[in-house]
């Protein structure tokens, strides 16, 4: 938890050549992948990973996504993915990320959300999940 | 040109095996590819791609993108991709995409603006650039 | 069938630009997904692709792959992928694959092999499964 | 330099859910990158990457590669990437690689080979080119 009561890890990436482009710089679509390394890490740190939610008997697709670039990285540069948890009322998970560079400086930013699925029939939970609630209430993050 | 004026690209996306996940559908960060393949298909039929803006001293690079994922694709289908031009007064390249299955029902949509970085000194610049003006004129978009 | 009595299926692969690395040329590992691209070509013509396999009950897992690199592919380029099956008496799938540029050069050579594995307990076949013998005989491949 | 004289780097790679197929587990395809994060690693600690190769007006890319697959690795496990550096007398990069899982057991081996190719001519260089001589002479690999 940081210094505003918001749940976030910090997590390294090595830029990869094979994740550049011609351009030379990180392609735009590889964001997507650093900030599903950013939520691993959350997943990894708070234990709601997308094999936590597996064994509850649910799914957590990715509804909805949007990255904003400011700078560009390049390979052999190691960037830092803070994950932020944040926090709603809907049957939701929703997560805001920073990546900066070694400088320190703003790279992108983007947010992912996503919704509870049920392995069983595929359907959409439109509450949330009991596994959910009590890991929300475990962090504080809701009343019992 | 669409009924609306609109300028769009209608292109056919073919699901590959490795661009699925362990839940058995497209991983969701593929969706960027499929808008580029998009985006090159308008740029091939309105000559206005990467390539085209090299020539011209200019790299265009992405600067934001969203995706909303409504359904999901698997491997072995074959997605239609739409993508349509925006028309906006700024010095930006804006992209709408809306990507259907074989039912002809809404699977993904979003967006990518792209800004010119000039090729020599990497700066972006802040009005339009005289290739892109002109290919405006060209399309009706813009009085010469 | 081609003139030497083998089955080859030609299939054509647009460059994408988020294939290419700092480079400048397409990053070596993605010559497996234009393996993957003409095998597929070739299971669509020959009926005989992950999801014919996966209704017999089998997966058909790669377990081997060789890639030789002679030349380069660029962005914006279009390259041939010729997928020839090689006949085994093994319970294996063996494709050769030669990718050739618009000039009909010879960028890349390869090859994959893949098992049989049953989806039921994920063991793999010794034996050529039913529904392949049947495919051979049909194509000539081996006597009923 | 491990108990028989060579050069080997040993580094761990977390799989990411984005690097698994809809079987459940990591596209083989995924592998050559593995190998090259092993390469990196290699590169890294013995300081003769991309990055070294480049300031030195060399390209170093790859012109075979071969994977064996023994097992499957899937989402969430981490594996053990071994990068061995093999002594040659040809003016190339050779490296043999073990991927093992966290029993142990191994899940992959293959090999790459890379030319040195000269940067402003982009020409493949049939001796070895000076910096890697001196490398080599560094590493007890040559004499001096």
């Amino acid at each position: 938890m940081n210094e505003h009561g918001e749940l976030v890890v910090t997590h390294k990436v090595r830029i990869r050549f094979n994740e550049t482009d011609a351009l030379g710089i990180v392609w735009h679509g590889n964001y997507l992948k650093y900030f599903e390394d950013g939520r691993e890490a959350f997943g990894r740190q708070f234990h709601i990973s997308y094999l936590d939610a597996k064994q509850n008997g649910y799914a957590t697709p990715i509804v909805k996504t949007t990255t904003d670039h400011k700078l560009t990285l390049t390979y052999g540069e190691t960037a830092t993915v803070e994950t932020q948890y944040v926090n709603t009322a809907s049957a939701k998970l929703v997560f805001r990320y920073l990546i900066k560079n070694e400088a320190d400086a703003i790279v992108c930013t983007g947010e992912t959300v996503q919704v509870f699925t049920n392995l069983k029939d595929n359907t959409m939970s439109l509450i949330l999940p009991d596994f959910f609630k009590n890991w929300k209430i475990k962090q504080g993050l809701l009343d019992a």
